[in-house]
């Protein structure tokens, strides 16, 4: 569990992609935000008030987290001579990046000299159970894509929101570290040890109130050679009573596999709701999230209306439309 | 990758099953096993060479394997007299126990200051990589389940056996520790971080003669809520030209979960043939491995005819009829 409200560090983030974990905890979780740190030459400006590490900690900031993709693989000098001074004023870190923070001897010394907490969200800190599969109370949700990347993320922590807006019971249950870093806690499902995948799931979406949803990120694809493993973790351990269906239209191969195509929703949808029966009977698809950045609003337009019709649920981009269709399909489960 | 051939530790085994570890060895790698180490109270005997530690290396034996079970998850101080004399004789050791040789300080010590090695199987060695599900040359069959422990190691070890009987190119790939023990390689598969569990079965069956066959070792479950992960990547890790499904019909629910029901062969196929589809396009399922060990001759043979009928498939149990049937359906595939 990362403490809030947050510092954002952008560090010397040569344009505003390189800020993009900033940039989603800044969209999902503003009341986290207290301010953002920015080193000479950032680029970035997520339009948070600029901070020193004093102002911040004044205004209340608990932890600074770096929202920024690293060059290089390397923690520069300039990082950490703000990342030593962060600790000393009595900030935590957290950080999504491959390159520990625990493995820099010098910020470890640091943290223990001065009694902060690293935390690196890659990394599981917890030893979790091997999956029992049974029967949880309350409701989960799991997003599963054509494909890694498809926007599975997006449109759990959209309808999350739009739950929340209309006074319903939901949790987003991060399992990546970009979502772990949004929330402040969740699985880095990716790192987790192969016989611990599901219970670590079922860990991370526990017994609930009857009427509470989790929004699970989903991860990886059913189709994909090589996450398929984490994915299936996700339909058995999450233990779903709902899917959305992810795709991505233009998508023109596998992310990282130049010779597979994606699959079709129809043959998803299939395998998914196959898999997910065998912990849930009653698992049924309620919607279709389509990333449709590539395509014109009249594209999207149409695309969604074709995917509609065919497929007899509702198709809607989540960051065009909001999640609102979506979340109607989960109420109407009853 | 541990060095042959091996002295069999057999300890205080209780009773025969104990040493089941040790009985696979023997009988499906006669050849590697010099002869027995037992201790006072041994009640196990695999019906080879009692020997003393100086008696197995006079005779050539480079590796003492515990073949055994321990009790209490301890590696007692009776034991641990046994493992540090080995040490100092010069053998190796090699473990698939759960506490780690390597965090006994004591055998730790002996072993750096002898320069042995300490091989705890359990444990992954590699950096795997991230699958890049690339076709690859030669062909691979995979052995799955309707459940954990319904003899996939068993069909996968028989075929390679009748395979090599016949001339045929053929290597048993082993995903698990008594898997890794009898072949002395492998990749423990339950161990690997997640997304690198695809990548380490394509490690384990990479390029080769266009006519040789991988048996690959199966893992868990497609249907198994608890591992059902694992098995995914070895679907799509192993890029199987053929499945063999295997199932033991007196199973009353699922290994570890009682609310669960096996699925029938019937499911497993469709489940599997799907998912095998995605890396493998040409993937058939060749044949069906029954344990038939709760069952008489006569209840095993009418089972087995009923299924070979229901399903169109050879359907066998290797361990009273041989692999024959399946490797013949192997070949005929060309």
């Amino acid at each position: 569990m990362i403490e809030t409200p947050y510092l954002l560090f952008l560090g010397d983030a040569p344009d505003a992609l390189a800020a993009k974990v900033a940039q989603g905890i800044k969209d999902w979780r503003p009341d986290n935000c207290v301010g953002q740190f920015r080193m000479d030459g950032c680029k970035a400006n997520l339009g948070l008030t600029d901070m020193t590490l004093a102002e911040a900690k004044a205004a209340g900031a608990k932890t600074l987290v770096i929202g920024v993709a690293n060059r290089g693989g390397m923690i520069s000098q300039a990082w950490k001579k703000v990342l030593v001074e962060a600790l000393e004023e009595g900030f935590d870190i957290a950080s999504g990046l491959h390159n520990l923070l625990r493995n820099e001897p010098d910020l470890k010394a640091v943290a223990e000299a001065t009694g902060r907490t690293l935390h690196d969200v890659r990394i599981p800190t917890v030893q979790y159970p091997i999956a029992n599969g049974e029967k949880r109370t309350g409701k989960r949700c799991l997003a599963v894509g054509t494909d890694c990347s498809v926007g599975k993320m997006y449109t759990a922590l959209a309808m999350d929101k739009e739950m929340k807006e209309r006074g319903l019971k939901s949790s987003f249950r991060a399992t990546g570290q970009t979502g772990i870093l949004i929330t402040g806690e969740g699985v880095p499902l990716d790192a987790v040890i192969a016989d611990f995948m599901a219970g670590s799931v079922e860990y991370l979406t526990p017994d609930n109130d009857a009427d509470h949803w989790d929004m699970i990120e989903g991860q990886g694809s059913l189709f994909h050679a090589s996450y398929s493993g984490v994915t299936m973790a996700l339909v058995h351990g999450g233990q779903p009573d709902a899917l959305v269906l992810c795709h991505e239209p233009t998508r023109e191969h596998m992310r990282g596999l130049p010779s597979y195509k994606l699959p079709t929703l129809e043959a998803l949808r299939d395998v998914a709701l196959t898999l997910a029966h065998v912990v849930n009977a009653g698992c049924t698809v309620i919607g279709i999230s389509v990333n449709t950045q590539h395509l014109s609003d009249d594209e999207a337009n149409a695309y969604l209306a074709e995917v509609e019709e065919r497929m007899g649920l509702p198709a809607v981009d989540p960051f065009r439309l909001g999640a609102g269709r979506l979340v109607d399909a989960l109420v109407a489960l009853g």
